[in-house]
């Protein structure tokens, strides 16, 4: 375990943004302190930590608070990653496209994620699934190219794109509990349905990937209500 | 000049996109080749290189394509920044605080921005300019605090924040004329007013902030008819 510094996470456990940031912890060794936050009646020390979104999440290091997740993400990269687990290719070029597809999963993935989340009808789950299913085709041949024959985005380790989009692979079951839709499926995204499979199987994923389906949905029931 | 490899930019000039990656090139003393893109009537070599988004802004360095401003910006700064122009500070901690108000910038002025441009009604109208105020009135804060005294966001030359808002700042005499509301005012948020000034007075800057701007709203009336 690295230990340069104290790291504190203020977090939600169902958040994709939390469990990114969770999985890159996690795949660096870095040991933290994880303070689950009350969406409904947040802490003092995370409205003064976030003092312009007030919202979850926020890393704390050595009690200097980061925010958002893509932020965070890098921060943990630049600062731990060359003794840890970087998430960049060395070329230029290379991390280009990586940041390009991890823009795309928030930009494609995350809207569907919302819509799919905050549905007040039948139609509206239809149209969130509709839409994450197109994006995880596109994705599919960007699985293709980026990993080379290997088996992650970032090759032979996860890297950037595997991280942003397993914090949605999350709620996947989820989704298909809930709506009875299976986003990603084997048929239609064979190698990211293995990727999935790998993915989930990784020692950074293992208890952070909602793999307790009925615990969300009862969290959801409770938020919602 | 630097010149290492050919560089191509496929654009449309009124994109505030656009505008911050000539402004990222123009620091970094970069020569390249402008496209003006018809985006009624695409280009072949524009739909090539962006087959995800079908959309401008593309770069093209040795003929391979970048797309996305935030990523193209990112590859300027890793493969010329060094020689040329860097626009995120040395220290970790530094570089997020950089980036979350770069992403700030865009979360927050990049809707108002479209609201305002694509409004059908007064209402709309006034919604925009409001998000755009209550956003800069922020930014007036995050300036102090990263400029520490000095001219830019990015202290004492132009960073990442300054970039990115460098785009949306063209657009604000546009909309003073087309709605008749200033929303970067030097009474609301007096260092942003300072530091637009001087901004605007960059070499780098010069003939790409929309200067002309009945030359834009004859545009947008092309554009909208």
């Amino acid at each position: 375990m690295a230990s340069d510094g104290k790291l504190k996470l203020l977090g939600l456990w169902t958040s994709p943004f939390v469990i990114r940031v969770r999985l890159m912890l996690n795949l660096n060794g870095l040991s933290y302190e994880y303070v689950e936050e009350d969406v409904k009646n947040k802490s003092e020390l995370l409205l003064g930590s976030n003092p312009v979104h007030k919202k979850v999440l926020v890393l704390l290091h050595d009690g200097k608070p980061i925010c958002e997740s893509q932020v965070i993400v890098q921060y943990i990269d630049e600062v731990f990653g060359a003794a840890g687990h970087l998430i960049l290719p060395a070329d230029p070029y290379d991390r280009a496209t990586a940041r390009f597809w991890a823009a795309y999963v928030d930009d494609k993935v995350g809207p569907a994620w919302r819509t799919m989340l905050f549905a007040q009808s039948i139609e509206e789950n239809v149209d969130g699934a509709t839409q994450a299913i197109a994006a995880l085709e596109t994705l599919e041949g960007a699985f293709q190219d980026c990993s080379k024959g290997k088996d992650y985005f970032g090759g032979d380790k996860a890297g950037i794109v595997d991280i942003v989009l397993g914090g949605y692979l999350a709620w996947f079951n989820v989704f298909e509990k809930m709506i009875g839709v299976r986003v990603m499926d084997a048929e239609r995204t064979p190698l990211l349905a293995a990727w999935a499979d790998r993915f989930r199987a990784l020692d950074a994923a293992r208890g952070i990937l909602l793999e307790d389906v009925d615990k969300v949905l009862d969290f959801l029931k409770a938020f919602f209500s």
